[in-house]
């Protein structure tokens, strides 16, 4: 089955769990701007991305939005299946930002496994992990917003000096030039290549989009 | 020992792993203002605070700061161990607020515990999904301040109907009045009180300083 290419810890469930997740998985095929969850919403489950793509998003009073973090292909959204821990007191809402083929597995039996398994267990924390860390990374934008101005900067610099829109540099060597992690450029430049900004490829960061980029630093 | 009564899972764990904790155990005394973590500092260790206040916050290139959240008797710290999940990618400051005493379990030894206990695990997704929640209720003050102000405002509005400061009142109760949760303005109360302005006992509220809790509402 193909899902099990997609699930990445497949091979750590033991063979009742595997029958008891293929017997009850949900195929479900959404068209962009669908709401496939809210607060509002019984527990959803978990959604494991086929293809297309995913906002997470929390809302005001006032209906103002802030995006959270994205969801692309192979990645697991977690929050849809809040009820399965007790300590997640937050809404987040999930729409489709295109037409998105998802598998859903039901939040009562992942519950269920995870409470037994500690292969299942560390894997919801690394995922949980990861989220934090996508809004961890968004507070300080919210707050201080100086690194992804100083990012900007630096890559339009870099274009001018080398007279490319290609530059053969590496994470790496851009947190040595401003004095952060590779890690954080990374998630930076990942961030300035869904808004369209940039194009990444293995050693090589094309600027396509050089005047949205200059907005950056000018903001 | 003392530990084990602070310490929520102790009776799920087998008995060599509470022999390697009891083993490993360090004990600590740190005076007010003590950083005891930090990005730039080896990974510290889980901490549980036996008596005293810390307090977890993130630090701008600037030096400005923001508190995520404070700890408090019988809290266990878990970002002080930040290496023990490699999807953790954020830095956050850990300081004392007020003399504190705590034990501390090392980094390593949790991890390797965890990694085979499906129970430490899930106690671990717990005790993450409740600093997502602080993080997540931060956002949405950062971003919104709209539920506190109403709840700043119900508040002084009660006292001025009852004529007393004393409010007999639940949670529940409030949330309803507001077509909130309880969980909600359970959270935002216990801040209130941080911040000096309501004093919480058992079905009362007592405010304590009605013109900071005004100044909420003008903001």
């Amino acid at each position: 089955m193909e899902f099990q290419s997609y699930f990445p810890i497949w091979d750590k469930l033991n063979k009742a769990d595997k029958d008891r997740i293929t017997g009850n998985l949900i195929t479900r095929k959404v068209t962009k701007g669908t709401v496939i969850h809210n607060g509002s919403m019984e527990c959803t489950g978990l959604l494991l991305i086929k293809a297309g793509q995913l906002r997470a998003y929390i809302l005001s009073d006032e209906g103002r939005e802030i995006t959270l973090y994205r969801l692309f292909e192979r990645d697991m959204c977690l929050f849809s299946a809040s009820c399965i821990m007790r300590s997640i007191q937050f809404d987040i809402t999930i729409e489709a930002e295109k037409d998105t083929d998802l598998w859903i597995i039901p939040a009562e039996l992942y519950r269920s496994i995870m409470e037994e398994s500690a292969p299942v267990a560390n894997y919801t924390n690394e995922l949980m992990a990861t989220r934090f860390s996508d809004v961890m990374w968004l507070i300080e934008q919210i707050m201080w917003k100086s690194l992804d101005k100083r990012l900007a900067e630096f890559l339009l610099e870099e274009t001018s000096i080398e007279g490319t829109e290609k530059l053969k540099i590496t994470h790496e060597t851009i947190a040595n030039h401003l004095g952060s992690h590779r890690e954080v450029m990374t998630r930076m430049l990942k961030y300035f290549q869904n808004e369209g900004m940039v194009k990444l490829s293995r050693g090589m960061i094309e600027i396509t989009d050089a005047q949205k980029l200059g907005s950056i630093c000018d903001e």
